[in-house]
């Protein structure tokens, strides 16, 4: 009897062995995988900090951060519009669509789902100095993937010339005035646009009351007002336009100032590298990325580009250092595969969002939208339709003179004619807002359409 | 004799079970705690590539960076001044000390002491609004951490304030300039500031060359020759001044832009909080992160506060959403446990310095630096000596017109003084750049000055 427990106790005992040895092994498989992962130290509290407030579930309709709303010392969801509640699963039925802003939140999705390859962690120490290595203000690395993409695209030529970067492209308009204007104040530089025209030229010219340059208003006007001397003129050429979206050429053929904020394959064919001597570009509308202000200037001639380098040094001491490593990043992603992922997805949601814009305004007479033209596509090398950042919609019936006010009355605002120096018969609505702020839209755009049957359609 | 062998086997066996089980629980322990650091996913690999830039050994004279020299794909060392190598192990024994810039170096190693608490983490998709959630520019969070700062240290009154953030404090320099100057054109503001003053206010005054200010020089000189009406001033104030470190009051009475860069424990002591109409105050200086471009206006009148908002929105659209989440992080651990780790590390690192510095002086007849008078600090609730970020180094033989010149001989570049509209005969001598630097600048000082006494010493 005890020598036949002793049979069984040591079989018993040696398959306990066999079976913690199992286990060990195949806990030293993972452990091989978890050693790896551990060799993160210092970097491990903000990674950790930064995925558990990206947990936080706001529904999909709201976000929390970790610099936003705090609610008991914890970050709390911050809602989209239209939507509330704790965790942002509240839609409010009688809301507004808010097509005012052109905040392109529509590429917020491509990013989450390339969140592991374009994100950055930020050490407490870096980049503390003024300088990098090379005394300038500028990332090198930075302006490379810059001019790699223009190659890319095929949407500017970068070769032999200068390149500025700038606290979005808003203060690279300025620099480039500053650098184009007159500099005898006896006859300052006439500041000019082509209506309809993004307002902030007007904004920024007026700002500081220089004696180095005045707005000047409307091209045409202007031309038809002063036959000769074009000498003494800088006109903003907005291609793709804001708000219309149409290819502009300079009106009046002295100094340029090209904004090519939309001139990306996303909004319209690209016909050719645009070769003008003095081309900004911004991040927001390449990217989304509005929120990070950074902005660059393309600049062929030499002086120019030191007076645009001047004003930006004078100005704030150049891009902050961490802004410019975020945007580095953010570019390896976008030049991924020659550009095709962000731009097909870019592409896409916009072709979507026009396909169906069109459809519901193919049913009214009330407004029409602009004409879109196909052309030539460099990047995809085939014949698309544009589909422009905005829709600039026109009230067709003689009453509706301020139509901005008609579409208020329909729970749809959008930025009036005014506001680009045209006539309030039109309305700039914007598309690249998020995807809960276009369905906001074609909801409230379909009842008002619907109107003109006199019954409301259900959507 | 099998019984024996039983025995011996069981005792044998339940041994290695004993001391399989002792592994694993052991091992348990470890699982646990890695399995709360295996639960990051996509922003380990952010995390992996920050430590693996900043593992790179540079000698601890110079730093890798992901944005910075790259070769061969990989990034690699750039090296501080008089540092070279592929490691940065080489000291050029010729090399010039360079104390001319105000690159806030000095606090570097704080922040590499304090990296697992000052890093951020920011996923691809963080924050691509324009705006934050309240349709604001500037993040409520941060706003709140910058006064409670204040209040910790004592130096400014926010309560009831008004705050603007801005690219620097640069560029708050230029806003509070345009929010402050005449709108009349036909009289212009004078802008004004006292000798030796920041050159900057000359040079961003005259940028734009506007019809609402001009440049008017020396206060004390405009006073002499402008007996009545101050109405139409706008005087730059700076305390502790740049390049001297006196704490200076407005010496016109009007219209005022107090620059309180230097307005923090470790270049002076407190006397008290400032309460002037339009305060200037940026981390340069506070933090060291003279890259990030952050700076603050606190400001008293509501219509100047939104004249300076206005500027900043239409100058640039606020401050990158990026460079905010960054300041936030900072501002936590500087206000941590009251300030004491950051500015008593600050302070003592500063007063080293100066101890160092004023022993070599101490020896010297024929340079001099600026006096400095003790002063009472709320701060640190004790009478302390200042340590400003300059030394305002005088050559005092009547021969020695040109400081800056005297100094470059004997291979110290500083800042000459007419840069600060003074004599040549001052130069201003950065104390605040790298451990480094500063020891460089101890060596060539200290040989010039064993000059004097006709044999160089040795160190």
């Amino acid at each position: 009897m005890k020598k036949y427990c002793y049979g069984i106790c040591l079989l018993i005992s040696i398959t306990i062995n066999i079976l913690l040895s199992i286990y060990i092994y195949a806990g030293g498989e993972n452990n091989q995988e978890i050693s790896h992962q551990l060799s993160l130290t210092w970097s491990e509290k903000a990674a950790a900090e930064a995925e558990a407030v990206a947990a936080i579930s706001c529904s999909g309709h709201g976000r929390a951060f970790l610099e936003g709303l705090i609610y008991d010392g914890q970050p709390v969801c911050e809602c989209y519009d239209c939507y509330g509640g704790p965790d942002c699963s509240e839609l409010s039925p009688e809301c507004v669509a808010d097509a005012d802003s052109g905040d392109p939140l529509f590429l917020e999705p491509f990013w989450m789902q390339n969140v592991a390859d374009s994100s950055i962690l930020i050490p407490g120490w870096h980049r503390m100095s003024y300088r990098y290595d090379d005394y300038t203000m500028m990332s090198t690395e930075l302006e490379y993937y810059i001019r790699k993409l223009h190659s890319i695209v095929g949407n500017a030529i970068t070769e032999g010339r200068y390149m500025v970067f700038g606290v979005g492209s808003s203060q690279l308009l300025t620099a480039a005035l500053y650098a184009l204007s007159s500099e005898n104040s006896s006859s300052p530089s006439n500041v000019l646009a082509t209506i309809p025209y993004y307002p902030m030229y007007k904004g920024q010219t007026v700002l500081f009351n220089s004696e180095n340059f005045e707005f000047g208003g409307d091209t045409n006007s202007w031309r038809s007002n002063n036959s000769t001397n074009n000498m003494d003129v800088v006109e903003f050429v907005t291609s793709p336009n804001n708000p219309d979206g149409e290819l502009k050429k300079s009106v009046l053929g002295g100094k340029t100032i090209h904004d090519h904020a939309y001139f990306w394959p996303h909004f319209t064919p690209i016909p050719g590298p645009s070769d003008h001597d003095l081309m900004i570009f911004t991040l927001s509308k390449l990217s989304g990325h509005a929120g990070v202000r950074f902005g660059w200037a393309i600049i062929k001639d030499k002086d120019v580009y030191e007076k645009v380098l001047n004003y930006i040094s004078v100005a704030d001491m150049g891009i902050s250092k961490d802004t410019q490593l975020r945007v580095l990043k953010l570019l390896k992603v976008v030049t991924e595969k020659d550009g095709k992922p962000l731009f097909e997805f870019a592409y896409n949601k916009m072709k979507d969002r026009w396909d169906r814009l069109t459809s519901i305004f193919s049913k009214s007479t009330r407004f029409s939208i602009q004409k879109r033209h196909p052309l030539h596509c460099n990047f995809y090398n085939e014949t698309r339709l544009p589909s422009p950042a905005y829709a600039w919609v026109k009230c067709e019936r003689e009453e509706d003179d301020d139509c901005g006010a008609v579409l208020e009355a329909s729970k749809i605002v959008g930025r009036s004619g005014s506001s680009f120096s045209a006539k309030n018969r039109y309305t700039r609505l914007s598309l690249i807002k998020s995807q809960d702020d276009f369905e906001m839209l074609m909801q409230r755009l379909t009842e008002l359409v619907s109107l003109e049957n006199g019954s409301v359609e259900t959507m």
